[in-house]
């Protein structure tokens, strides 16, 4: 095999990214304000470890057509297989049942972290992203559920998005109501009509129904098999997803607007027990949610059902409601960047007793891909270190001395470690790193005592055309020279100046 | 199957653990005292996700018995093998050699994040853990190298060790240079010696002889096959080991030592052009240390080798000087709390051009587990919530509205969201909580336009003891009452108070 052969080319799996020091500073900075807000409704941090037992995760992720799909996962050593959490919620059911004796009950935590999905990647739609959760367990009321989506709104607000979100709350119980009376009984359909209606964005009304019936075939000609509903039992159910719909006069998010579609809703669940708690739940909240002064920002809207299986009443989503250009400068429907809902069966997996559980979550990757399409993400590329430039290569040690007093004064500095033979290199290195200043001292200026600085952000223009030393002492653009001596205190002068 | 049989352990796979809020916020200042250090020093951040290509990252782990052994890996729904990055190392690799054509050179950048080992867990050893390196690309000088070894210095002192580490120096090309003039020129025994050494604190100077030799049978009867060398090989190897060690009279880290360590290495690698350099190396690297004031803090020790393969010249370890107390309370080493060196070849991988790198790594969880064990760490829980308790379960909206007011205020507040019927259970929860106070209106506090507020941090002896209503009236320990309209200014003033 010759040499060529054998290089390996540098890539990542498809659906995984690097990010960026301005990224990466925007993201922390989207982390602080949501943990800020979490903290401040009372929540506390926990961290949980990336890998799991595959049998304590469990999987509850939308698609159950193909066996273990969605999620990553291995063998250890011992034959143990584990799985790479798919999102922030199955761990904190283990967490709380393996620690049920000691926590606090109401049990109320925080967490951050990346989560994995074994998907097609897609654009905006990785296969390790970034989500940030809370969740009050053993809270039963829909107070604790109320309180999850205030929490969600202020995060939004917080983040500067104020105005341009809506937090859309349903019942899934409601929604069985309906089922139950259209005859609709096996969980198996239940949860095809589900995901049928979770698929409205995307597919509009007729998708739904075709979904509810037949099936639907898309564009490419690929065939989705659907619930194999009657016409009759159809009706109903797209009644009520078109029940959040307010009728001419009716301001969306209003009080008006949440009695009148809870006054639909009752008429579409019959009989139905589940239905009428779901419906008495959603008057709860919103009765909350109107009194803590949240009307409008969180509203009803019974077409959010959300994909997880594992929920059992309340549900939210909070969309973003401007459109935003994708990669191809079309404008698109961004969709939820953050969900939750009630999950009371979880932790029943762990333990016998029933321990009711919600929670919600920001999908912070999500979020930080529409700022960044909307040009809302701060990504400031840091201020780069004084770059002190090596003139003679026997002067290391009289260098790197600037270097240690500049640090020690808490700047951020560095000697020139590359190739040194180029002088225009080195100050375009500088450049790049974004550098307020390079420091000069060749054998003249060390005989006189002195130093040059050469500030880059004054004479960032006029640099670039300079390739060599001779061209620089000639033009000498935002130079000027210090005593060695003085060194420190002229660059504090310096960036506080800039 | 009964439903008993069903329930699921709530656990972790063994080398995994769940972080609390203490440990959390710990962690976080350690992190955000290395990032300090290392952006002052003029790194900038970057990010690689958590799965890489299996190719791309390669297998440069000391256990190289086992085929696969140490890194965990699967294959996703494409059959591509991919693994979970074993270091902070191996994917900056991958990721300059990507984006080499854009990034400035040398390219200095830094990384944290959690890496993965598939190896036997122990106490203060799991499979996922934190580590925090930065690395100059690029720069295939002394200097370099010189600058990492302070920077990890600067770092042990700002976390608070000062005067209770020391960073170990060593060259690989030392070492070669023996190696050579001794006659072992494989690479294979060349790695079986490297090992041996690197088993010098666990085994003595007795146990690296066996292993250089025969082999080594430790306490449990299990034999380590040696490197088969002949005493006369063994012998130089012996003397290199040991050439650290200061002569009577002879400071350890003094320039005194660093000068007679390298005059008797120089008598050890005989002709060996590599041994040579090494020394050259080392000459300049130690020249720079002692002009930068790090005498004594950066030292020489041959006997530093680094078990992991791709390393090329100078290698180095910061260790505790300390002992530490084990979970069985007996003395321990513990051994280095990073790591790291010089590896020009890992790019060539990548790139036909040779590329020089020199890199540091903290190991971030190990040096968290040593300051928790000396109880250094400073793991502060959390303080709580205030928490407004539920008297009338038909005044949720009036409660909600206390939690919004104190919330607009930036205070930590919350309602409680448990089972309201045990009032003794509300306020030991908020006790369990760390809560500075609670907020009591019942209905005749209503009537009354007033609040009752507990204060918990006063009165939390007396708390422990009150178990209903009608004696907590009795005694109200740090109990008193002010205007509902007065509510977030008497919670200010008793915060700023505790």
């Amino acid at each position: 095999m010759t040499e060529k052969a054998k290089l390996i080319a540098p890539r990542l799996p498809r659906g995984f990214e690097d990010r960026t020091p301005g990224e990466i500073a925007a993201v922390g900075a989207m982390i602080d304000t949501i943990r800020k807000v979490y903290e401040r409704y009372g929540f506390d941090p926990v961290e949980t470890p990336l890998l799991e037992l595959t049998e304590t995760l469990g999987k509850f992720l939308p698609d159950t057509d193909r066996p273990n799909a969605g999620v990553f996962s291995l063998q250890d050593d011992d034959e143990q297989w584990m799985s790479l959490r798919y999102d922030l919620t199955a761990p904190l059911a283990r967490y709380f049942a393996e620690n049920f004796e000691t926590l606090p009950k109401p049990y109320r935590s925080y967490r951050q972290g990346y989560v994995f999905r074994n998907e097609k990647p897609g654009p905006g739609r990785f296969r390790q992203f970034m989500q940030f959760d809370a969740d009050t367990v053993g809270a039963g009321g829909p107070e604790a559920d109320a309180e999850m989506y205030m929490m969600v709104a202020d995060v939004m607000d917080e983040l500067g998005l104020k105005g341009q979100y809506v937090v859309k709350v349903n019942n899934r119980k409601v929604l069985d109501g309906v089922l139950d009376t259209a005859g609709i009984t096996s969980d198996g359909q239940k949860l095809t009509v589900l995901r049928a209606i979770d698929k409205l964005d995307k597919f509009g009304p007729e998708g739904v129904k075709l979904l509810l019936g037949a099936g639907r075939k898309d564009e490419s000609g690929d065939f989705t098999k659907g619930a194999g509903l009657t016409p009759a039992q159809i009706e109903p159910i797209l009644a009520y997803v078109d029940s959040g719909v307010p009728a001419p006069g009716v301001e969306k998010g209003s009080n008006a607007h949440v009695i009148a579609t809870i006054n639909t809703l009752a008429g579409l669940i019959g009989g139905s027990e589940a239905g009428l708690q779901g419906l008495q739940e959603l008057a709860s909240i919103f009765g909350l949610i109107s009194a803590a002064g949240f009307s409008g920002r969180v509203i009803l809207d019974p077409s959010v059902v959300r994909g997880l299986e594992y929920y059992t009443g309340p549900v939210f989503e909070v969309e973003l409601t401007f459109k935003v250009q994708n990669e191809k400068g079309q404008d698109v429907v961004f969709g939820a960047v953050g969900s939750g809902g009630r999950y009371d069966g979880l932790i029943a997996r762990f333990r016998r007793e029933p321990v009711p559980a919600t929670g919600c979550s920001i999908g912070v990757s999500r979020l930080a891909h529409a700022l960044k399409l909307t040009g809302n993400l701060k990504a400031t590329e840091p201020v780069g270190p004084v770059v002190v430039l090596v003139m003679d290569k026997d002067q290391m040690a009289g260098y790197q001395a600037m270097v240690v007093e500049l640090r020690k004064a808490g700047i951020r500095a560095e000697m020139f470690l590359g190739n040194t033979k180029n002088f225009g290199k080195q100050v375009s290195y500088a450049d790049k790193r974004n550098s307020p200043a390079v420091i000069i001292e060749g054998s003249q200026e060390r005989d006189q005592g002195i130093i040059q600085i050469k500030d880059l952000i004054a004479g960032k223009e006029a640099a670039a055309a300079i390739t060599d030393n001779a061209e620089w002492k000639a033009a000498r653009p935002g130079q000027f020279e210090v005593k060695r001596g003085d060194l420190v205190a002229a660059i504090q002068k310096l960036l506080s100046e800039q």
